[in-house]
């Protein structure tokens, strides 16, 4: 499909996806896309990432239940970052993080340390049943 | 400075840096910054970036005049991925992008295709005299 081919995928083949909280405008997370991520994502109108860790792709929300719902996709003008707004789905409020928090921007500069600064909405032992 | 080696830096020694304005939420821009990048923008308030095709510390706005004061500084769960809340200086609203729109992500998947969905607020041509 020509419009992934728009995409200036790295050396790796990837491209860095921002996921913003439609409703809240919040920032939720950023992850990585392969080609096949993003057609899955654009197909599905669920996020589906390519984990760098494990190494394949990431429906997110297969474990946690947390799935992204995905209302709008927006490319960058230089081509190489791509931007969801999503729904966070699975619980209220939402729940993007792997820690239980809202949002993984949850540590904020507080003069020469990081500080969390944000809730734990759910022990992540809890959502991790699956 | 310690806060700066919690950060998992890249094989280039860069971290993805998401400026988000602070009074809309609006996503504008994702650049990149180096150690010695982040550790301006702390200290000045302003966002220091590094370019990746000029292969040297950008201070946005440098040339435009539309710099971004920096109110917060987030970390991201996996310590790989900054998010800065900005004001975006110079125009009203704020211009973060060359191409004078106010975010780079204005392009959306309509379809099968990228189609400009966010109005030119200052042509260019007018922005870049210096």
């Amino acid at each position: 499909m020509s419009w992934l081919d728009d995409i200036k995928w790295d050396r790796d083949g990837l491209v860095p996806v921002i996921a913003q909280e439609a409703a809240s405008g919040d920032v939720l997370m950023l992850a990585w896309m392969n080609r096949e991520a993003l057609a899955l994502t654009a197909a599905r109108g669920q996020a589906v990432y390519w984990s760098r860790s494990r190494r394949r792709l990431w429906h997110k929300g297969e474990e946690s239940g947390h799935f992204q719902q995905v209302h709008d996709i927006r490319l960058d003008c230089d081509a190489d970052v791509v931007l969801l707004k999503v729904t966070q789905l699975g619980h209220d409020p939402g729940i993007a993080c792997h820690t239980g928090r809202h949002s993984c921007f949850y540590s904020a500069l507080n003069g020469d340390r990081w500080q969390a600064v944000e809730p734990v909405l759910q022990d992540p032992a809890t959502i991790y049943r699956r």
